[in-house]
Protein backbone atom coordinates (compact mmCIF):
# COMPACT_ATOMS: atom_id res chain seq x y z
CA UNK A 1 0.00 0.00 0.00
CA UNK A 2 1.49 3.37 -1.29
CA UNK A 3 2.16 5.51 1.50
CA UNK A 4 0.23 9.09 2.04
CA UNK A 5 1.40 12.10 3.82
CA UNK A 6 -0.79 15.04 5.03
CA UNK A 7 0.06 18.47 5.97
CA UNK A 8 -2.44 21.36 8.24
CA UNK A 9 -5.14 18.04 8.50
CA UNK A 10 -8.59 19.64 9.18
CA UNK A 11 -11.85 18.21 9.92
CA UNK A 12 -12.58 18.80 5.90
CA UNK A 13 -9.58 18.82 4.13
CA UNK A 14 -5.32 18.61 4.60
CA UNK A 15 -3.72 21.93 2.69
CA UNK A 16 -1.35 19.13 1.31
CA UNK A 17 -1.53 15.59 0.54
CA UNK A 18 1.93 13.66 -0.25
CA UNK A 19 1.77 10.05 -2.27
CA UNK A 20 5.30 9.50 -3.57
CA UNK A 21 6.70 12.43 -5.35
CA UNK A 22 3.76 14.01 -5.83
CA UNK A 23 2.05 16.69 -3.64
CA UNK A 24 -1.59 17.59 -4.27
CA UNK A 25 -2.38 21.43 -2.74
CA UNK A 26 -6.23 22.31 -1.13
CA UNK A 27 -7.55 25.02 -3.36
CA UNK A 28 -5.97 28.54 -1.78
CA UNK A 29 -7.85 31.64 -0.66
CA UNK A 30 -6.66 34.43 1.10
CA UNK A 31 -8.90 37.73 1.47
CA UNK A 32 -6.42 39.99 3.29
CA UNK A 33 -6.47 41.94 -0.06
CA UNK A 34 -9.94 43.82 -1.55
CA UNK A 35 -7.84 43.37 -5.35
CA UNK A 36 -7.21 40.28 -7.59
CA UNK A 37 -3.56 40.99 -7.99
CA UNK A 38 -3.33 41.03 -4.31
CA UNK A 39 -5.33 38.06 -3.38
CA UNK A 40 -3.34 36.33 -6.16
CA UNK A 41 -0.28 37.40 -4.56
CA UNK A 42 -0.96 36.36 -1.13
CA UNK A 43 -2.36 32.79 -2.37
CA UNK A 44 1.15 32.28 -4.01
CA UNK A 45 2.90 32.63 -1.00
CA UNK A 46 0.71 30.46 0.83
CA UNK A 47 1.57 27.86 -1.92
CA UNK A 48 5.32 28.74 -1.35
CA UNK A 49 4.87 28.20 2.49
CA UNK A 50 3.08 24.80 1.98
CA UNK A 51 5.31 23.45 -1.22
CA UNK A 52 7.94 24.00 0.91
CA UNK A 53 6.39 22.25 4.17
CA UNK A 54 6.30 19.36 1.49
CA UNK A 55 9.42 19.06 0.51
CA UNK A 56 8.81 21.08 -2.93
CA UNK A 57 8.74 24.76 -4.35
CA UNK A 58 7.27 26.73 -7.13
CA UNK A 59 9.84 25.36 -9.37
CA UNK A 60 8.21 21.89 -9.37
CA UNK A 61 4.47 22.38 -9.85
CA UNK A 62 3.30 20.34 -13.10
CA UNK A 63 -0.25 22.17 -13.25
CA UNK A 64 -2.09 25.01 -11.77
CA UNK A 65 -5.84 25.32 -11.82
CA UNK A 66 -7.26 29.40 -11.26
CA UNK A 67 -10.56 29.82 -10.80
CA UNK A 68 -11.30 33.43 -10.12
CA UNK A 69 -14.97 34.96 -9.71
CA UNK A 70 -14.65 37.46 -12.46
CA UNK A 71 -13.04 36.68 -15.01
CA UNK A 72 -12.48 39.97 -16.45
CA UNK A 73 -9.83 39.95 -13.53
CA UNK A 74 -7.58 37.76 -15.69
CA UNK A 75 -5.44 40.19 -16.64
CA UNK A 76 -4.77 41.29 -12.82
CA UNK A 77 -4.51 37.97 -11.22
CA UNK A 78 -1.73 37.41 -14.30
CA UNK A 79 -0.22 40.34 -13.19
CA UNK A 80 0.60 38.33 -9.72
CA UNK A 81 1.10 34.73 -11.56
CA UNK A 82 3.74 36.43 -13.63
CA UNK A 83 5.77 38.25 -11.27
CA UNK A 84 5.82 34.94 -9.47
CA UNK A 85 6.13 32.00 -11.45
CA UNK A 86 9.65 30.60 -12.05
CA UNK A 87 10.92 31.78 -15.96
CA UNK A 88 11.49 28.44 -18.08
CA UNK A 89 9.68 26.38 -15.62
CA UNK A 90 6.12 27.44 -15.88
CA UNK A 91 3.47 24.72 -15.02
CA UNK A 92 0.38 23.31 -17.60
CA UNK A 93 -2.09 25.99 -16.34
CA UNK A 94 -5.99 25.94 -16.46
CA UNK A 95 -7.88 29.54 -15.71
CA UNK A 96 -11.93 29.48 -15.34
CA UNK A 97 -14.70 31.67 -13.73
CA UNK A 98 -16.07 30.20 -10.75
CA UNK A 99 -17.79 31.78 -7.56
CA UNK A 100 -16.25 30.44 -4.81
CA UNK A 101 -16.70 29.30 -1.35
CA UNK A 102 -17.65 32.92 0.12
CA UNK A 103 -17.52 36.10 -2.35
CA UNK A 104 -14.91 38.02 -0.65
CA UNK A 105 -12.62 35.36 -2.14
CA UNK A 106 -11.90 36.43 -5.64
CA UNK A 107 -9.31 34.15 -6.85
CA UNK A 108 -8.73 30.47 -5.69
CA UNK A 109 -5.69 28.25 -6.95
CA UNK A 110 -4.71 24.70 -6.86
CA UNK A 111 -1.92 23.16 -7.51
CA UNK A 112 -0.20 19.82 -8.06
CA UNK A 113 3.60 19.65 -7.37
CA UNK A 114 6.52 16.99 -7.34
CA UNK A 115 9.19 16.95 -4.81
CA UNK B 1 4.89 1.54 -21.02
CA UNK B 2 3.00 2.19 -18.30
CA UNK B 3 0.23 0.21 -17.63
CA UNK B 4 -3.85 1.03 -17.44
CA UNK B 5 -6.76 0.16 -16.00
CA UNK B 6 -10.29 0.71 -16.29
CA UNK B 7 -13.74 0.21 -14.45
CA UNK B 8 -16.93 0.34 -16.04
CA UNK B 9 -16.06 1.67 -19.05
CA UNK B 10 -18.37 3.90 -21.37
CA UNK B 11 -18.38 5.83 -24.74
CA UNK B 12 -17.64 8.44 -23.24
CA UNK B 13 -15.90 7.70 -20.27
CA UNK B 14 -14.75 5.50 -17.57
CA UNK B 15 -16.05 5.60 -14.37
CA UNK B 16 -12.08 4.88 -12.86
CA UNK B 17 -8.98 4.83 -14.12
CA UNK B 18 -6.16 3.30 -12.39
CA UNK B 19 -2.09 3.92 -13.29
CA UNK B 20 0.66 2.43 -10.70
CA UNK B 21 -0.93 3.29 -7.49
CA UNK B 22 -2.73 6.08 -8.66
CA UNK B 23 -6.91 6.21 -9.21
CA UNK B 24 -8.67 8.87 -10.90
CA UNK B 25 -12.62 8.63 -10.86
CA UNK B 26 -14.75 10.17 -13.12
CA UNK B 27 -17.05 13.23 -11.23
CA UNK B 28 -19.76 11.58 -9.76
CA UNK B 29 -23.33 12.48 -9.60
CA UNK B 30 -26.83 11.07 -8.48
CA UNK B 31 -30.24 12.67 -8.56
CA UNK B 32 -31.84 9.97 -6.35
CA UNK B 33 -32.28 13.43 -3.53
CA UNK B 34 -33.58 16.44 -4.31
CA UNK B 35 -31.39 18.47 -1.94
CA UNK B 36 -27.87 18.99 -1.69
CA UNK B 37 -26.99 17.02 1.69
CA UNK B 38 -28.85 13.80 0.38
CA UNK B 39 -26.95 13.96 -3.21
CA UNK B 40 -23.87 14.74 -1.60
CA UNK B 41 -24.38 11.37 0.02
CA UNK B 42 -25.49 9.22 -2.59
CA UNK B 43 -22.24 10.53 -4.78
CA UNK B 44 -20.41 9.88 -1.69
CA UNK B 45 -21.42 6.18 -1.61
CA UNK B 46 -20.62 5.70 -5.27
CA UNK B 47 -17.22 7.01 -4.58
CA UNK B 48 -16.32 4.14 -1.88
CA UNK B 49 -18.07 1.46 -4.26
CA UNK B 50 -16.00 2.78 -6.91
CA UNK B 51 -12.63 2.90 -4.76
CA UNK B 52 -13.43 -0.33 -3.36
CA UNK B 53 -13.18 -2.10 -6.89
CA UNK B 54 -9.99 -0.22 -8.09
CA UNK B 55 -8.89 -1.23 -4.66
CA UNK B 56 -8.83 1.58 -2.49
CA UNK B 57 -10.96 3.55 -0.10
CA UNK B 58 -11.86 6.86 1.30
CA UNK B 59 -9.11 7.12 3.59
CA UNK B 60 -6.76 6.99 1.09
CA UNK B 61 -8.09 9.92 -1.48
CA UNK B 62 -5.46 12.35 -2.07
CA UNK B 63 -7.42 15.23 -3.49
CA UNK B 64 -11.12 16.04 -4.15
CA UNK B 65 -12.66 18.49 -5.99
CA UNK B 66 -16.52 19.35 -5.21
CA UNK B 67 -18.65 21.54 -7.91
CA UNK B 68 -21.69 22.96 -6.39
CA UNK B 69 -24.57 24.55 -8.88
CA UNK B 70 -25.49 26.85 -5.87
CA UNK B 71 -22.34 28.17 -3.65
CA UNK B 72 -25.12 28.75 -1.19
CA UNK B 73 -25.65 24.85 -0.18
CA UNK B 74 -21.50 24.69 0.82
CA UNK B 75 -22.86 24.12 4.24
CA UNK B 76 -25.45 21.54 3.23
CA UNK B 77 -22.95 19.96 1.26
CA UNK B 78 -20.24 19.74 4.01
CA UNK B 79 -22.98 18.43 6.64
CA UNK B 80 -22.56 15.32 4.15
CA UNK B 81 -19.58 15.34 3.62
CA UNK B 82 -18.14 15.97 7.52
CA UNK B 83 -19.71 12.82 8.46
CA UNK B 84 -18.39 10.96 5.64
CA UNK B 85 -14.40 12.04 5.52
CA UNK B 86 -12.25 9.92 7.92
CA UNK B 87 -10.97 12.12 10.72
CA UNK B 88 -7.20 12.89 10.04
CA UNK B 89 -6.93 11.56 6.85
CA UNK B 90 -8.65 14.58 4.75
CA UNK B 91 -7.77 15.11 1.46
CA UNK B 92 -6.85 18.25 -0.28
CA UNK B 93 -10.33 20.27 -1.39
CA UNK B 94 -11.11 22.45 -4.12
CA UNK B 95 -15.25 23.64 -3.91
CA UNK B 96 -16.55 25.73 -6.61
CA UNK B 97 -19.61 26.88 -7.76
CA UNK B 98 -20.50 25.55 -11.87
CA UNK B 99 -23.55 24.59 -13.57
CA UNK B 100 -23.63 20.74 -14.08
CA UNK B 101 -24.26 18.35 -16.98
CA UNK B 102 -27.84 18.18 -16.16
CA UNK B 103 -29.99 20.60 -13.86
CA UNK B 104 -31.26 18.32 -11.49
CA UNK B 105 -27.34 17.33 -10.54
CA UNK B 106 -26.66 19.56 -7.25
CA UNK B 107 -23.34 18.73 -6.81
CA UNK B 108 -20.51 16.71 -8.23
CA UNK B 109 -17.49 15.40 -6.94
CA UNK B 110 -14.08 14.02 -8.47
CA UNK B 111 -11.67 12.44 -6.52
CA UNK B 112 -8.37 11.26 -6.91
CA UNK B 113 -7.19 8.34 -4.44
CA UNK B 114 -4.27 6.15 -4.50
CA UNK B 115 -4.35 2.48 -3.98
CA UNK C 1 14.40 14.42 -6.21
CA UNK C 2 12.10 13.50 -9.62
CA UNK C 3 12.84 15.32 -13.22
CA UNK C 4 10.23 17.08 -15.01
CA UNK C 5 10.02 17.50 -18.76
CA UNK C 6 7.99 21.09 -20.17
CA UNK C 7 6.96 21.43 -23.46
CA UNK C 8 5.93 24.55 -24.78
CA UNK C 9 7.29 26.68 -22.37
CA UNK C 10 5.73 30.13 -22.27
CA UNK C 11 5.83 33.02 -19.36
CA UNK C 12 2.29 31.99 -17.94
CA UNK C 13 2.55 28.53 -18.60
CA UNK C 14 3.81 25.27 -20.22
CA UNK C 15 1.38 23.08 -22.74
CA UNK C 16 2.58 19.95 -21.10
CA UNK C 17 4.55 19.03 -18.29
CA UNK C 18 5.99 15.56 -17.41
CA UNK C 19 6.86 14.01 -14.41
CA UNK C 20 7.71 10.55 -14.31
CA UNK C 21 4.84 8.81 -16.48
CA UNK C 22 2.33 11.00 -16.00
CA UNK C 23 1.76 13.68 -18.83
CA UNK C 24 -0.03 17.03 -17.18
CA UNK C 25 -1.20 19.36 -20.53
CA UNK C 26 -2.26 22.98 -20.16
CA UNK C 27 -6.00 23.27 -20.71
CA UNK C 28 -6.85 23.41 -24.52
CA UNK C 29 -8.56 25.84 -25.91
CA UNK C 30 -9.44 26.67 -30.34
CA UNK C 31 -11.73 29.40 -31.76
CA UNK C 32 -10.85 28.73 -35.14
CA UNK C 33 -14.48 27.64 -35.62
CA UNK C 34 -17.60 29.44 -34.59
CA UNK C 35 -19.57 26.38 -32.74
CA UNK C 36 -18.96 23.48 -29.98
CA UNK C 37 -18.51 20.79 -32.45
CA UNK C 38 -15.90 22.42 -34.12
CA UNK C 39 -13.96 24.24 -31.31
CA UNK C 40 -13.68 20.50 -29.46
CA UNK C 41 -12.61 18.67 -32.63
CA UNK C 42 -9.80 21.48 -32.78
CA UNK C 43 -9.10 21.45 -29.48
CA UNK C 44 -9.13 17.14 -29.17
CA UNK C 45 -6.20 17.68 -32.64
CA UNK C 46 -4.06 19.89 -30.00
CA UNK C 47 -4.17 17.33 -27.21
CA UNK C 48 -3.18 14.84 -30.10
CA UNK C 49 -0.35 16.78 -31.01
CA UNK C 50 1.02 17.65 -27.37
CA UNK C 51 0.51 14.30 -26.18
CA UNK C 52 2.74 12.55 -29.24
CA UNK C 53 5.44 15.10 -28.24
CA UNK C 54 5.32 14.05 -25.03
CA UNK C 55 5.42 10.35 -25.72
CA UNK C 56 1.71 9.23 -25.11
CA UNK C 57 -1.73 9.01 -27.35
CA UNK C 58 -5.55 9.52 -26.73
CA UNK C 59 -5.31 6.21 -25.61
CA UNK C 60 -3.35 6.45 -22.68
CA UNK C 61 -5.21 9.63 -21.15
CA UNK C 62 -6.78 9.19 -17.48
CA UNK C 63 -8.58 11.70 -16.51
CA UNK C 64 -10.43 15.12 -18.71
CA UNK C 65 -11.87 18.01 -17.53
CA UNK C 66 -14.11 19.71 -20.17
CA UNK C 67 -15.34 23.14 -19.62
CA UNK C 68 -18.08 24.48 -21.09
CA UNK C 69 -19.18 28.14 -21.61
CA UNK C 70 -23.19 27.25 -22.11
CA UNK C 71 -24.13 23.68 -20.65
CA UNK C 72 -26.41 23.46 -23.02
CA UNK C 73 -23.74 22.56 -25.66
CA UNK C 74 -23.12 19.50 -23.77
CA UNK C 75 -23.73 17.60 -26.28
CA UNK C 76 -22.26 19.33 -29.17
CA UNK C 77 -19.17 18.76 -27.79
CA UNK C 78 -20.03 14.74 -26.91
CA UNK C 79 -20.81 14.82 -31.18
CA UNK C 80 -16.91 15.64 -31.34
CA UNK C 81 -15.71 14.06 -28.15
CA UNK C 82 -17.48 10.35 -29.10
CA UNK C 83 -15.85 10.60 -32.48
CA UNK C 84 -12.88 11.07 -30.82
CA UNK C 85 -12.41 9.03 -27.84
CA UNK C 86 -10.95 5.60 -28.06
CA UNK C 87 -13.52 2.83 -28.06
CA UNK C 88 -12.59 0.80 -24.78
CA UNK C 89 -9.99 3.00 -23.39
CA UNK C 90 -12.01 5.99 -22.28
CA UNK C 91 -10.54 8.48 -19.73
CA UNK C 92 -12.30 9.28 -16.43
CA UNK C 93 -14.08 12.85 -16.88
CA UNK C 94 -15.80 15.81 -15.33
CA UNK C 95 -17.93 18.17 -17.43
CA UNK C 96 -19.39 21.37 -15.74
CA UNK C 97 -20.28 24.91 -17.35
CA UNK C 98 -17.80 28.31 -16.64
CA UNK C 99 -16.41 30.97 -18.52
CA UNK C 100 -13.18 30.68 -20.14
CA UNK C 101 -10.37 33.22 -20.52
CA UNK C 102 -11.68 34.69 -23.56
CA UNK C 103 -15.57 35.32 -24.75
CA UNK C 104 -14.79 33.07 -28.01
CA UNK C 105 -13.56 30.11 -26.53
CA UNK C 106 -16.48 28.30 -26.19
CA UNK C 107 -14.96 24.79 -24.63
CA UNK C 108 -11.62 24.20 -22.94
CA UNK C 109 -10.22 20.86 -22.18
CA UNK C 110 -7.64 19.83 -19.46
CA UNK C 111 -6.34 16.50 -19.65
CA UNK C 112 -3.54 13.94 -18.12
CA UNK C 113 -2.24 11.06 -19.69
CA UNK C 114 0.59 8.24 -19.33
CA UNK C 115 3.59 7.57 -21.39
Amino acid sequence: MAQIQRFEVGPRMSQAVVHGDTIYLAGQVNNSAKDVTGQTSAVLEQIDTLLAAAGSSKERIVTATIYLTDIKTFSQMNAAWEAWVPKGATPARTTLEANLAAPEYLVEITVVAVK
